[in-house]
């Protein structure tokens, strides 16, 4: 079964230590049967191992209403809601510096809507941004199979221009020429930090 | 009704925009009948108001089993199970500098038992240590009413100390002597940033 957010979205589970691909929903990663957010948090173990950088999702805010106590068993949650989260779901740190980012996907081909994000996300990476850190998107064209690094900085300025009563999405040759392309390969599966590196030189 | 963990700890929800101070468990804080988490969750409230520093509280990981989708209303979990966190409680970006940090509270009088701790925390506080983060702990003693920010540093060689067969606790004065007292005022309640200037200087 697949589990919806009230947005529509599917749930995934947040890895654990028992359950590393526990996944309700799967979209289609490359050959891999991977979602791009597995496909992340695969980069992110395989980085953190490699001791190059320790970077993890943040688990899906839950507002608990009640939960019970079963004799001799773990405590279940009976009753619970989703939240929206106040921030993005991905932060770390890679040589000293502070990563922020978020991960999405489009199925459009011309262009990424800027739907795809709220304000307060977008509010969480200016202030990371005022405080020195490395804040980007991490998007994905399904429709052309890409995915691209996008500063959040680029980002910021569709935003505000949305926000002025301009065009609701970053157009894909935009994405094309200010993001950075990265190439799926082998470990890590999505080879971020290299486009990272392009963003710090 | 206080809601515990597995481990006997008080569970507290995630503070959302409706509900900002909600929680079902309180210890005394001071005279302000609030957690040392809450505390620390106002402080960084503030310090993000004020552009000073973006810090949050990760929400609590859990394990979703079962939701229903009522018609016309949110999501419902109905079967769901709190997992272990594989990182510590909070991290963030202060001036350029990624910070990690766990917040604990004791009520032992002469020393901070290390059973506080999970190896995992450990693991994850090194390889941010690794990356060039700026990790600690704070540490309230409850029987002296003390706050302390006590390096990362310090505490591996009490851990590792502990793993090697030695005292399963740092001794209060050795947390005296080598981490920084943080004295509760106003705004923000738990000054942190300032004993953190005191690690960077």
């Amino acid at each position: 079964m697949t589990i919806r957010y009230p947005n529509g979205h599917a749930y995934r589970a947040p890895a654990t230590k028992e359950h590393p691909h526990f996944s309700s929903a799967y979209t289609n990663y490359g050959k891999r049967g991977m979602s791009l957010e597995e496909a992340l948090n695969e980069s992110n173990v395989y980085y953190e191992t490699q001791g190059l950088a320790v970077v993890h999702k943040k688990p899906t805010p839950i507002r608990i209403v009640k939960v019970d106590y079963p004799k001799r068993s773990a405590a279940v949650i009976k009753e619970a809601y989703f939240s929206t989260a106040s921030t993005t779901d991905y932060n770390g740190v890679y040589r000293g510096h502070y990563l922020d980012f978020d991960a999405k996907e489009t199925r459009n081909k011309t262009a990424f809507p800027l739907k795809n994000f709220h304000q307060h996300q977008i509010d969480h990476l200016r202030a990371c941004t005022a405080q020195g850190g490395i804040c980007f998107a991490i998007i994905k064209f399904v429709a052309h199979d890409e995915i691209y690094l996008y500063p959040a900085q680029e980002l910021f300025t569709f935003w505000d221009a949305q926000v002025a009563g301009g065009r609701k999405s970053i157009p894909y040759d935009e994405i094309q020429d200010h993001g950075v392309l990265i190439t799926p390969q082998i470990q890590p599966l999505i080879p971020y930090l290299k486009a990272v590196d392009q963003l710090l030189n």
